[in-house]
């Protein structure tokens, strides 16, 4: 698979061009930050939750996003709901297991939804991907607490168990599916002190992945613009504050000789 | 009906005077960035949606603004209860129909909420005005897909049938109310890649309602200050996310001569 | 009791080095500004509000947060069962009680919590504290209509009553437990005008009650912190946009130095 500046780039256009509507069913904390980056990089946010319309809104949309951060029972049976029915339309889907392992029911939810409508791309941190498949959690809220290659084999095993591309976020990013593994080293020690870069992280394979048939590929370009829009946004920022700003900028401002000169990726 | 930057103005220091009580049902997407743009105004946000406390919380408000953005069964009732008590105390409701039209839910509440209690001003987007009259829904989850102009038919429909101000937002923001018909010009084309600034324009559209007696004065005067406050923040910002912060800071400072010199509105 | 600079900066150099998880179930309005000041400051945030996982994501805590900003029927259930776990386990309970006053709902609530549970930090603004002693409701919306010292006979029966520290912010910060008051006169005009600081001052009472045995002190440390990177912040800041930004850059560079220099703190 050939994944590279230019690949990277030409998905940014297609972007850009058709504005994909991206529906997120996602948490509280960052569905102001996810929609904002999101806009940036030239989609179409839409949130909505309410059991009554979320088969609706998959209908119009090019991806859908699922991210349990503040879950409770009735967004559940929303995000299942839209996970069947983007599953029978075709539309891919995102799932971030914001914090499994912190809790049981965190854990038990994730497993639920993967085991009912198997997402096209998992995406979280180390310690929730372990989660997903060791008998013990290890999530300390919804940080990670084990680093990300520690977590690759589990990330073998959901992507075998379920067909699905599995994303590992961390220092460096690993992007696996079948035969494949992409390593994405970009990004920047500041980020994980802005709350919500890892769910901005799977609202950007969902925009990838309205443009992009290959799943992989979608979610290894997320995290590479997202890696750089950060390095991007971190050489201009005082502290976390306006690093949050300034990634939103980088974004909306990336151009191809950007990514071409800052990415650091293994395919 | 005179509006001009004098009469835009005086709203301005009566609304930093009496910092009236803004009552927002809003979605949890602009929520903090509501509460922001109220605060740099001048005016006091609060934001209530439990039945429990709608009714109470009115009783202390200059304006009700109801928001469907994130709707859901309970958070609608509550809206309808907040709107009941409002018209009850002569105290002025805007609604915002976020993504009506994108599915059957969002337009057939808002339907239901307009028929129940009208509100003083429905602000929404081309898109979403038009499908609250049309058969057909041509909203693309909460951006529009129709120009302002090409609503105004439906907008002069839905002013007459509900006895409200209209307000049709876009590149051009139209107010219709009987036979007023207002065009505000002012407004940047980077505004709409920030999340939830057509949620701004509802709110403040609330804090005008509340110090000045005549909604559609309101509804221009909210506008204009808002398109105002976007172009002074894009004239030093360099994309949505310095946009977004620059914008409050814009409408906390902004002054007497910056409206004089930047107002485009024909009344 | 010693607080001084030397006692803030200790405690400032536990959280980074620690990182102790602070649960939040707080209002939608703050999510994220409030989990981004925990972050900034070296804490890590975890926001979870279902009354299936609140007493599991308690047991991971070093503190927990609880606001009533947005309250709900189901949240305050939720936050009951997560007070009773967090007395039980003997971790820190911080209560906000935003809006206490402004509706019956709000008020009978949060007496109803504290009954039950008394926090280990009660921090509210002057018309919340007197709300919740005073046959009359006072405030206006969620923004005090009192001043801080006219609240301190109220602070003082709360901490009799419920043997809790109650703290009264305002210009001046007031923190009272049994024979201690302690005086923040740190903080800036311009910080009323963002919204949530109060919230954001509760969240990092959690994060020192974390790391500090002394409630009175957590809270007296975190409203320096506050006050002190409020007025860093300001001098760098045109507007409460900016200043919301700015804030979360000065809590993460903040230095032994700089409390030193401008804490202005009678205890």
């Amino acid at each position: 698979m050939k994944i590279d500046a230019e690949t990277i780039w030409a998905d940014v256009l297609k972007i850009r061009a058709r504005a994909p509507l991206v529906h997120n069913i996602t948490n509280y904390v960052v569905m102001n930050s996810s929609a904002n980056a999101l806009l940036a990089l030239g989609a179409s946010p839409v949130m909505a939750h309410a059991e009554e319309e979320v088969a609706d809104m998959v209908k119009l949309a090019g991806a859908l996003v699922i991210n349990i951060g503040t879950l409770s029972p009735r967004w559940v049976e929303a995000m299942a709901r839209a996970a069947r029915q983007a599953h029978a339309l075709g539309i891919p889907i995102v799932l971030d297991p914001v914090g499994a392992g912190a809790t049981p029911y965190r854990t038990e939810t994730t497993r639920r939804l993967i085991a009912e409508t198997p997402p096209t791309i998992l995406r979280g941190n180390a310690s929730e991907i372990m989660a997903l498949v060791a008998a013990e959690a290890l999530t300390k809220g919804v940080d990670s607490t084990a680093s990300s290659d520690t977590a690759l084999e589990a990330a073998r095993q959901l992507s075998l168990a379920h067909g699905c591309t599995v994303c590992v976020s961390g220092a460096t990013d690993y992007v696996l599916a079948e035969d494949t593994l992409i390593r994405v080293h970009n990004g920047h020690p500041l980020m994980p002190r802005v709350t919500g870069l890892g769910c901005t992280a799977s609202a950007l394979c969902g925009a990838f992945a309205a443009v992009n048939d290959s799943p992989p590929a979608a979610a290894a370009h997320a995290m590479a613009v997202l890696g750089i829009a950060g390095e991007l946004a971190a050489a201009c920022s005082a502290g976390p504050g306006s690093l949050q700003v300034n990634l939103l900028d980088a974004l909306y401002n990336l151009s191809a000789e950007q990514i071409a000169a800052r990415l650091q990726l293994e395919a």
